[in-house]
């Protein structure tokens, strides 16, 4: 059920001491090949860490054999020395796995601002490096949780090939694919080119439309190795829907984690213009702090739902809108219609549909509300 | 102290029964002339309270001879009825005082969805008409309290004529103008075309930065009634400088009373190419709910900071910026500067400086702090 499932994987998952907790917190995933082919989608933040900063040139030639992931920090804004730790990273790596430096893909999360320690994270990638297996899929996602309560896996069968995935994040997430670490594995043989087309056609339509908190990540990267092991060319179509659906999987997971919630809160929008429009209008409404904390309180408050999407530039008439809450529609034509006393909004699953009548385009965004202990976690989070 | 301080103004505050609290809900502020020049400033969400498309009209000639507002609900998405009610409420007033309804504004806040009772509008109007006085100035700033826990005036004194104020707003506060009402009053003798000017003017830099949650309403309005009973024409730049500096306490008495916050954040930006992008900047700090959250925490998490200011579109380069807060600087050229632990964040008063080093403009945006009562007070507010 993860990143070690699909022919051709090795992976480790050990403690090497970042975590003061003493908790896993390095992962090394393997591809055995024959093939090395990969893609990898980072942060649209301008504000890059130093291992996004370093797997963005690795990626260049679409060839990886290894992928390093730490928790326990971010080594993001800290300067020349944190690029150091990066780079001295995937040498261990290398060294160890008789590789070459620039395919190995480095991935860190946790704090930013504090330098992570070379020396560590030297001897974690060689003691890791000593005990990877083709069991070691499970340590390897428990090893990259930060705030997360479980680790989240998924494995999608094909015609003869396989994909495996593990992902860690919980909060930060947002379009941008935010504190989102992913690894997704398979034994299909396609070349890096068809790679890419298919991880970026996956995550536009998964990871970016999963918005927990609004709040873009400095360090985000989801990467896709093909080992190629099966000895199978899959068909273009099937491939690309098996990864959407693993992708789809481990996004739904993500929300089903994240930091504090207690609702996971699907945001249908029909009746757009364009599918563009459809996002932003569903964006508009997870982004909406008044709409979130209604959630948390079990109040279907559609007013904050027709505050939030009246700020888009999206065409429609505020005044013909429908919004529905759990199947309840409570809004008819921009005016009250059932009362807010038939909806139900105790069970976790959320569902809001806003049907705008302005064309045939929709899109779901996934988010979640805002509680006490989102604001807790994230409060204390650094101390 | 108040809208009635300058001379030319009565008002009055009473309980019309819109609440079902019996506190008082309903404020009436006249303007005995002898001119009857008026500005305002409106929300710029496409979804619109009865009150704002109302009181969009009567605008238009630049005349104004008294402003309705109520408590207990926002009149938005209440249809054809709602505007109705409005429209009564206009009427009603226009009839008690002998001017024309066309030159009464309206405005309201409270929860959107609900139909407000038109019958107990109009009784509130005649018995508010009935008790206008030069007195009733704080009783009026009583009245449009929702979830503000004191009321907000303001009196700044220029060269023989005054300028005196009332506002409410506790929540929804962002640019556009969120639930925000102000009324503001002067007996200076000015036409409404100067007075629009300096109130766009006034209030671009000051209720246009307060961003306390980044949710924008459907009732915003701000108005400025101008009497000319002092009979004195202003100096033009003294009157805006006077008029600024009652938006400013304003909204510095806003952001001091914002639903649950423990913080009074003022981000300062410096060092931009252009003004617009210190505001693009300080304001993706001001909504990014971790680094509010971590302020709440009175955690100095510098990194949430780049992270925000990263998704922005501002020229600067992230890894030659500068964060100080509360007057230490924590992160220097994108690296860690003084340890986190020399900051303190006890004070309500929080002062985040980010230099950008990419050019001479700066703006400051006021924000809070995001906190288990802010949680609290919005998950419950319409139950």
């Amino acid at each position: 059920m993860t990143v070690t499932s699909p022919a051709g994987f090795d992976a480790a998952g050990i403690a090497a001491g970042i975590k003061r907790s003493g908790a896993l917190d390095l992962a090394v995933v393997v591809n055995r090949g024959p093939s090395a082919a990969a893609a990898a989608v980072f942060t649209s933040n301008r504000a890059k860490a130093n291992p996004i900063l370093w797997s963005q040139q690795v990626i260049l030639d679409g060839v990886v054999s290894a992928i390093v992931l730490n928790s326990g920090g971010a080594n993001c804004f800290t300067g020349p020395e944190g690029f150091q730790v990066t780079h001295r990273t995937a040498e261990a790596a290398a060294s160890a796995l008789g590789i070459a430096a620039g395919d190995v893909l480095v991935c860190s999360t946790g704090l930013i601002g504090d330098q992570l320690d070379g020396e560590v994270l030297e001897e974690g990638v060689l003691s890791a490096a000593a005990r990877l297996s083709a069991d070691g899929g499970g340590d390897a996602a428990r090893a990259i949780m930060t705030t997360d309560t479980k680790p989240k896996t998924v494995v999608v069968d094909g015609d003869g090939w396989r994909i495996g995935g593990m992902a860690k994040g919980a909060g930060m997430l947002a379009p941008g694919l935010a504190t989102m670490l992913v690894v997704l594995t398979t034994d299909a043989d396609l070349p890096s080119g068809e790679l890419d087309a298919a991880l970026r056609e996956a995550t536009r339509v998964t990871f970016d439309r999963l918005d927990s908190d609004g709040c873009m990540s400095t360090n985000d990267q989801v990467t896709l190795l093909a080992s190629g092991a099966s000895g199978i060319v899959p068909d273009a179509a099937a491939f690309r829907a098996a990864l959407t659906a693993a992708c789809r999987s481990l996004a739904e997971q993500l929300q089903a984690d994240a930091e504090g919630a207690s609702h996971d809160i699907a945001i249908e929008v029909r009746g757009a213009v364009t599918e563009d429009d459809a996002v932003e209008v569903g964006r508009s409404v997870a982004r909406n702090n008044l709409f979130k904390a209604a959630i948390f309180g079990n109040d279907p408050n559609w007013g904050r739902v027709l505050a939030a999407i009246g700020t888009t530039q999206a065409p429609f008439d505020p005044y013909l809108v429908d919004v529905s809450m759990n199947g309840v529609r409570v809004c008819h034509a921009g005016r009250p219609d059932a009362a807010r006393d038939e909806v139900d909004l105790t069970p976790r699953a959320t569902h809001v549909l806003v049907e705008l009548h302005a064309g045939e385009a929709s899109a779901t965004i996934l988010t979640n509300d805002l509680t006490h202990d989102y604001v807790h976690e994230n409060s204390a989070y650094a101390s």
